[in-house]
Formats: C-alpha cells, sequence, structure tokens
C-alpha cells in the first residue's frame, strides 16, 4: 500500500477501548513513543485489531498544529510528538515542516506560511507536532 | 449556501446507529457507492435525518489521503473510493488531485506536492480517494 | 441547506491571499472575532468570494482542540477562541465540550473522555477552542 499521507508509524496495539459508536485505541510506536487513535467500532472488528498485534498509524501532515513554547500548556490532543526541526519548504499559503522525534520517526506537518513565519520557526529549533486522536487512522497489511 | 468544501455527494440515508455523543450515519450516493459520517447526536436531531431520507455528504478536500496500491492492505478508514486521475494542480507545497469515482462523481484531494511526487500520480493513472468518518459533514436542503 | 458542522459562524471577508493551488481567506466575525480559512482556489472563484463580502466560517466539532494554560505557548494553528465552558456531554469514548466566546457564539468541541477528564475541565471553566485553517469550510448564501 502506498498513501499520500507524510505520516505512517508502524507500532504494536497497547489497547483497546470501545464506545456505543467510536473506539479509543493506542499504540506503541518503537522508541516507545504513544499514539492514539479514535476510529468506529466497525473498523476495529474490520481490521480485526487486538493488543499486541501491529499497526501503522496514519496522519496527513495538513492534520497537524505545530506548537513552541508549551511548557505546562495542557491540550486536549492527545498526540504530542517533540523533536528538532529537520526541514522546512515554504510556499506562498502554505509551508511544510519536518520534525525529528527519534528513533528514526519524522513527522511531517503542512501550516499556513503566516504560523511559520509567526513561531519563527527555523531547522535545527524545537518544535512539537500536535494531533488530535480523531486525525489519525490505522492501517494493518 | 454553497460551501467551498470541494466535494458535495448527494445520497440517501441508509441507516443511523446513536451512541453517548456520536452517531454513525451512512449514505448510499447515486451510482451505490457508500459513505460512512459520524456527527454529534445533536446534528443527528437537529437535521431531522433519518432511514430514507436524502443528505450530501460534504467533504474537504485537505481531510483526503490518496492511495495506491491498496490490494493487500486495510484502513480503519470507512470511505475508500477508486477511479481514474482526472487532473492533477500542482503548487510548490500542495497538490490538488481530482479522481473520477464513476455516476458522474469526482473527488477532489489536496495533498503535498512531495507526496505527489513520491506515488507518481499522473493523469489517467488509478489511485483511491481515502477519508475517515469523523472528516464528513452531512447537509440537508 | 443546513449542515451537520457544529460551528457555523457569519462573518465579513477581510483579506483574501492566492497561492498556486490554496488561498487564504480571513473573515471577521461580528464581535471581532478574526477566523482564517485555507480553501482552493476553484472555491474562492466558485464562492465568488471577495473582501467585504460575508460569508459563514463552517468548522465540524471533531476538528477542534481545547486547549487550558496556555499562557504563552505558542501554535501554528490560526484560530484560537477563548471562552467559559458552557456546556460538557460526556460518553464513554468521545465528550463533547461547548465554550462561549462572547457575542453570542458558542464554539463546539469533540474531543476524547480522557482527555476532558486529565484536562479537568468542567462548566464555567476557561477554556480555549484551538483550529486549523484548513479545518475550516467557507459558505455563502
Amino acid at each position: 500500500m502506498k498513501v499520500s499521507a507524510r505520516n505512517v508509524f508502524l507500532g504494536t496495539i497497547s489497547s483497546i477501548k470501545k464506545g456505543a459508536v467510536n473506539a479509543e485505541v493506542s499504540l506503541t510506536l518503537k522508541g516507545g513513543t504513544p499514539v492514539t487513535a479514535i476510529i468506529t467500532n466497525d473498523s476495529v472488528d474490520g481490521l480485526g485489531l487486538a493488543t499486541g498485534k501491529e499497526a501503522y498509524a496514519i496522519i496527513k501532515a495538513s492534520s497537524i498544529i505545530i506548537g513552541t513554547d508549551l511548557h505546562d500548556a495542557k491540550v486536549s490532543a492527545r498526540n504530542i510528538m517533540c523533536g528538532t526541526i529537520a526541514k522546512i519548504v515554504e510556499g506562498p499559503v502554505s509551508t511544510e515542516v519536518a520534525v525529528e522525534i527519534g528513533a528514526g520517526n519524522t513527522v511531517s506537518a503542512v501550516i499556513t506560511h503566516e504560523s511559520a513565519k509567526t513561531l519563527g520557526l527555523q531547522q535545527g529549533g524545537h518544535a512539537c507536532a500536535i494531533f488530535k486522536a480523531s486525525s489519525v487512522i490505522l492501517g494493518v497489511s
């Protein structure tokens, strides 16, 4: 499978919590980074997901917010991955930012050009990638 | 009201499944393509949605992932529409891809320029548009 | 057309900046709150958007992150609306949070139950709704 989503991370399912319609599925990536996804119960069943199985977390770059100076800020987004800015590609409206989060993983985000400027993002700087559990698609081979 | 979302598909509601907060609503588009949406229960009630009624599925182009060679892979995203690439508009950061899925429907996706290149997308090629149920907004006239 | 998206705000277009594929469109809501949207150039043309015209900003509740104690935290998300929590509806997996942001506007967010608990959200408390420009759909009558 090849997908346009810039972020595809292999992990192991650590927990599944089902509601009436949606389920919360947590993975642990290599390197220990946790990722939480909200998908439908039907998808959990359809993919045969279970604790201990491997799965891919797929996140579109445009679903990711970049944050700096987060300190004690608290946000509802379940996924926050911090690291070093490896690359910035600027366009007139959109800018793509790649953040190396360790263990060989890089997170790509597409934000507005204006935000990249306001945040003063530059290669080598520290930044966090923030995304909601509902922005994560899970895949299995 | 006319909306900026590039993807607006008319369909008939085939099922509604309510949870505590969210509901899963499935539509069948003309041509038989199914679309699944996760919206709040309050919206189901507010719009007066019911099985058999017509509704529009509205999906922003930036919520859509493009995939190729899906064969052996399974993803949690509830909506996958495959077809032929009708148009590609390239920018420095973002690229817009239109996929004709039959029955007169075209799906527009905005992905990164980098992904379009990596996937080797070209007009006339085969591709699938993948989007989560939670990315779908429903509308009624 | 009525839409399932819980957040529909009327505003006046204050600026439009076009790129190769996407355009950045800024609105000013009644009460002065700014909202920024990234939509495709084709949509700007299709809807006939222009500075000074009225338009609706439409945001799905599941696209919104709730934050507290943001102080000097800086995020790339272009839209941050702070106010008082008016309502919380809890489910086993998802929780809906309504934040009154003044001028008669309320923002609804769907976050995970776990996050609502971790953030200690409660009615009457202060919270901010955070969403990306790419999560905003624009509508015109």
